[in-house]
């Protein structure tokens, strides 16, 4: 096995944008692929790292960029400035991760009939709303991902399955939203899964995140348990 | 492999149980163990299999008995009446599963350290009150179970790792009642996961559950995701 990583870059508009694609060139042949969609602070090493874990699985694993090649925000306040334009035009966020889907399509290495997304954070409301708007992808799994419903793909049928892996205690995703989210969900005829786990804050996959009072904390039993949960999940929809 | 099986009679007061013991010869020495609740029509062939499924994973597998030897329901009013009776005094029910558990950890085959319990329906709820009273258990998996609360475990510490497989659209555990086992296993300290799976209903195990106006209705998805959700809880917990 020998892991390869390349960049790749995109536009969107006048938007350039830059993502890092991983596989393992040990394997033959086109292969499934998962687009990551990054957190609130931009592409950054954390998704890349997926990206290439994602190859050591045998997949094709693509750090996508939604906010600009190079673009990262290094605090709280640069952070909500970047994700706000796309929370106050929810199409355009769709639009940017669709395209990002398809370039990930388009590489020699993947499997056109078999890509999926994940994301984290705000990434993970980037892959529910690619699910929400009816995407042809074989499945999405947002982890601490955001729930709010974007308010443009009432009646729109979510083909995709989706995954959802949650902190109970997660203070932006609460268990009102979470049940609104399944209401969602449901009326929009998807195969979904929300695994919820006790005492478990927001963006429990970062071993970074150590900020209680922000609702921030690293879990390690919750980001094993997430990750095994991912590794079933796309066996299942790839299969 | 060959997969070994014998009958176990054991006692509680007055009344004469009988458990099915399953496992794999072909292992030496003691292993890890698992105690498998029956549903509401007592135990069956359904649990039983369950036993040797899990022996064939390497783990004793321990159908047990809550109602007495033989006993068995055959209809929806029989059942009903055969799980009043604890449903009416919790700590009867608690203290039967609870002997049912010592009963499996001194046998042979049993690793007495690494002993866990998972129940289907009126089974999920028996270990999941087994948790709730606080027993040394690794951990409890509850299969489309109830989710009332006993009323007698406040101020318990609950040790036993929990895992909850539930149907969103089960009628018998409403999403308000999932909202109230999430705050109770919180408020009792318990490392817990609830996966809720989208358009599923009671009873999704169960190939031979086919009454949607019931509630109850296989799913062969669910079944296969809660199988395998299983099995990475019991490779954590016991690991």
């Amino acid at each position: 096995m020998t892991i390869q990583t390349r960049l790749i870059e995109y536009t969107h508009g006048d938007t350039t944008l830059e993502g890092y694609l991983a596989w393992d060139d040990a394997l033959a042949g086109p292969r499934p692929a998962v687009a990551i969609s990054h957190a609130w602070s931009g592409r950054s090493e954390f998704e890349c790292e997926k990206a290439r874990k994602l190859a050591e699985l045998g997949y094709v694993g693509f750090a996508i960029d939604m906010f600009g090649k190079g673009v990262q925000g290094t605090s709280v306040e640069e952070n909500q400035a970047l994700i706000q334009p796309f929370l106050d035009d929810r199409a355009m966020l769709q639009a940017r991760i669709k395209l990002a889907v398809e370039v990930l399509r388009e590489q020699p290495e993947v499997d056109a009939g078999k890509v999926a997304a994940m994301g984290f954070c705000f990434g993970g409301l980037c892959v529910l709303d690619l699910a929400r708007c009816g995407a042809d992808v074989s499945g999405v799994i947002s982890f601490h991902g955001l729930f709010y419903a974007p308010g443009n793909t009432e009646g729109t049928q979510i083909s995709a399955k989706v995954l959802v892996l949650h902190g109970y205690d997660d203070p932006m995703a609460t268990p009102e939203q979470m049940v609104g989210l399944a209401t969602e969900l449901s009326g929009a005829g998807a195969d979904w899964q929300i695994h919820a786990y006790g005492g478990t804050l927001h963006a429990f996959t970062n071993p970074e995140a150590n900020d209680p009072d922000f609702g921030t904390v690293y879990s390690a039993s919750a980001d094993q348990r997430a990750w095994q949960s991912m590794q079933n999940f796309f066996a299942e929809v790839f299969a």
